[in-house]
């Protein structure tokens, strides 16, 4: 067993019983997005939440071991993600990845946008000409120091 | 002359007279996110925001009709970019990439959300901690229907 | 067992029983260019259909639950197709992808033709110098907008 | 001088001029699916069809016999294409594959549909939800042959 | 079970068995060169052919109808061949292709020589100088049509 | 000046003044096909063959010494072709790679069809369905010797 | 002129004087890693640094703003370096990758080592069997923090 | 069994008893940095080492010759690592290479830093401003010789 | 069972019995070279020396139809080599690939060294600086022909 | 100018004047096979080696500081290089990669043959069926070393 087997058990239960994320999330005690990209394999549980992990999806007890250890991260079969809602993200860093670029360096100047000091937040944003999906994200920036 | 040659005169006329991506989507009247994307070649400029472009980089005359023209988009030079900043995205789409398509799903069913009828807002937020970049992003969401 | 293991099922169950895709969509009440996709776990059933699919593939109980989760989708093993019948549609897109590009927007101004806003019929076309493939291709316009 | 270079006066010359495919399609007296194609570099012109684009865009005299050589094929940059509006006929190919060669061998049996005994006609759709592309497709079937 | 099972199973009982590729083609009453490529599951046989493979290789029931049914495609684990063989045929395509290019158009005009509508025939070439490998293609020539 | 430089200006020449790679090959002495790689960069002329192509493309004086000199080999851009024409070659070895292996393994034991001390011959077919090109190729049998 | 430009200049110059940059680093007044990398542009030179280089370097006037432009990073043609030299650090990444994340994680938990608030020290290490290079890298620890 | 099987044995025995690497280095009598890649299946184990190793990870007797046969050493499995952890030692490698590459030749001369002959420690820096990750890395420099 | 299960057996075998590859070729009664080329699966053996191999690794029964296969050739999972010592050699064909290309070229003309009609011998070559690897090949020049 | 410009000139004097690289050397004073591999752009020649090279092929002043600059290694265009005789030492790197790893470390424990420390020899070796190309390696054993 590995962490990508237990991730595999945690999706077949969660299809199987039909739980949200956002109940899971809840029961973890954190923000649905900490919690899913956890559940996925990419995040790594403390004591508490490895234990409710493991109730919710009634995970065998070798697992628990697994959701504690930090993860090798990335979750996506391909350099390019041929699933067509993981595209569209892909395609915005590739149209406006010069934009951000341009952008960040312009209000804080050489450095980054951490994706480790960062947090997201999801919703459905009402509108009548269709509902919208509304993404914030908040990444600490980091200046390049000169030495 | 070709869309790249207009980009690039763009960029240096920027570099050299050290004009800010702010002011020049002032000037243009959209905001600064669409603006410079339109500038690094990803957008499509309206005959007034040509006009205001041209103007504000003291562009060659055979400039204006490409700045209308419809540019083959994608801004960066690799599959997965090299430039720290701009990996920093990329790798979100890696690590959160699945996290997106569950929460998404949850909320919306089959579909993605639209990378086109999409909009963003790039912000400092303060923080005692360091300050941090805030992105909103906000896209429709696009369902599968069957037929 | 996962979606993949699902669509293999179903694959397996249509060679060995002889079933066409036309009478699966017939029964599924979709049109076939739909219900061949999603069988090949590339779209998601409803309830009613999941149940046509479980009977017309005499499939396992817990296949249910998978067949009305969202799938990870792209159904090619490798960048550019290497099965003949697939490579052609790639080939079109090597070689008239300009020229879709320069009619839709000559058309419609910058924006892109939906691939989730889409429908598509495929028909046998009697012709004297031998029968020919027909497909009807129809996807919503979407348009950039400024902001 | 090469075809590329053609090309590449050819796209200058109708951005600079604003002449529309449409036109150019009505004088070379084709289709503005195969027109626009050979324009950007992918199909051969006969003489009358080269004479036709010399004069609408006013193509110095040596590329004549380019236009009228069969070119090396193939109009995108990257085996994925960057650009969003030809990516999503990228993403038809890869999430719809397989179901065009499983409808197509169920009509048709073993063999493919021509991307060479092929054309196609693209138009607008109105639709009160908003305009549509339509797309038809029409290519030889050509069985494989046993011997 | 799935058609790459199949092949398998086939090579396996080649090899444990000593058959020879002639030895089938005879049996199958077709070609070495077609019945090699159905073989190693490439081309689809009628029931006769399947029949006769069935025997041959004393394949398990369950094996029959994937031998009818149209399979995905190309031979090779990777792009550029490994194997030395193999890569020789590339490198053909890498050092002639463009003569091949040059000398069908020079004879046939714009078009491309099927790989669908084939045949093809390998033989020993005696020579005092070390014998030689023969190889007849036959493809039907294919126009690009004005439309 | 290299190599390359020299090739276009062939090219350029041919397609300049509508010389057939025909009648090169009967001016040079040689067969169309080895003349047409050579000219195409492909292969080294010796001094009356380079002497001949230098007056019937009326090349200049230092490229001469280029047509004699072991090229860089490889004539195309990309490890796929993208070039419809050149791809169904490569759709031959990805379809027919394990057939032309396991038939020339079967005649002739382990080693390869030489690319090297080959030749190759490429005719019109007449054929009441539409004429075919028919390709011979001709290549030394090298075996893998034990040592 | 762009950033790439200024580069090229910078080397040139470099190597046309025989100025080290053990040197340059002295008169810009950093450490010769961090002069070194900013003027083979990785990083963004303030005022007075570029003043300082457009000295040393003899550089024309269009180049100073460059120098003070945040440059897009990598500094590499492709994605596994060809140089021996720099190899052998893409070498130390494949070989020990999962030791710096098993230790690094073991001694600060989930997390990474900043490549941006980063700062390293390349010397001679004298040694009797031959000459050693050390170097020094340290980076801040950043934790993955739960939301 | 394989050199990949026991290393996966080694890591799923450790996230089940919670062993630390410095612990086993302590055991094995060598630095924590050599002692994972060992157990990472990077380096080879002498008899003693192997002997610690087994009892440690308490491992089936077929695991020992294992531990001390060389190895196929690589321990990631993507070009461009997708961990954020070891990416980030792949982007110094990227921003930073050329200038390991100027300075090692400034100090050295033409030749390599070896990644054969070669040492690290790894240690935390303790810092008001948060920790920091200490590398220190000394590897024999190797000079190019002419002959 | 395939060809890669029996070079599986094999090394397995050796790995657990400690037998060298000196002895296996003695045993087999050819180089060491070839026979551990043929072992790992890239040549191909004759009846006797199956029958060694059989009994030096003590292998099932259905192994030795597929020692005297000629086995899809190529040992390496990845186009460059992860592994350090295999690594070398690519980076030798890296560095010195023109020059190898160039000195056979002057002393031989067009054509290649070849890679079949080959044989190596690798020793230790004693040196008071350390010892040295000492490769010899041999390969029989192939030259290309006119016709 | 940079050193690829330096390579460039190097190889066009080389062409027109018909200079051999064994002259060459016989000048520089070094063997043909490292000073092929210098004047193509791979190794740093001293003050006397770059003067008599620049005598040779009678280069600009500006020349001689880049023949006595480190060059950026790696003299191929692709991964897998196109040129026939070139792929023949890829192939052998392929086809025997595992043996010379397996052979070497046998001999030697484990570690690597350097490509630094290394030197080559290139003959003819005469041989009644058809000459033979001789290349001799020897490369430094470097044994990875425990800490």
């Amino acid at each position: 067993m590995n962490r990508d087997d237990v991730t595999d058990l945690i999706i077949e239960a969660k299809v199987r019983r039909g739980i949200s994320w956002a109940d899971v999330a809840r029961k973890v005690g954190k923000s649905k997005e900490w919690t899913t990209a956890a559940c996925l394999g990419q995040m790594t549980f403390d004591e508490a939440g490895a234990r409710a992990v493991m109730e919710i999806f009634d995970l065998p007890a070798e697992a628990e071991p697994w959701l504690r250890t930090v993860p090798y991260k990335g979750s996506l079969p391909t350099q390019v993600p041929t699933d067509p809602l993981i595209y569209r993200f892909y395609e915005l860093v590739s149209v406006y990845g010069t934009t951000f670029k341009a952008l960040i360096h312009e209000e804080f100047g050489d450095g980054i946008m951490s994706a480790i000091d960062f947090r997201m937040d999801l919703q459905r944003e009402a509108d009548p000409n269709g509902d919208r999906v509304r993404i914030e994200m908040s990444g600490k920036f980091l200046p390049y120091k000169t030495y």
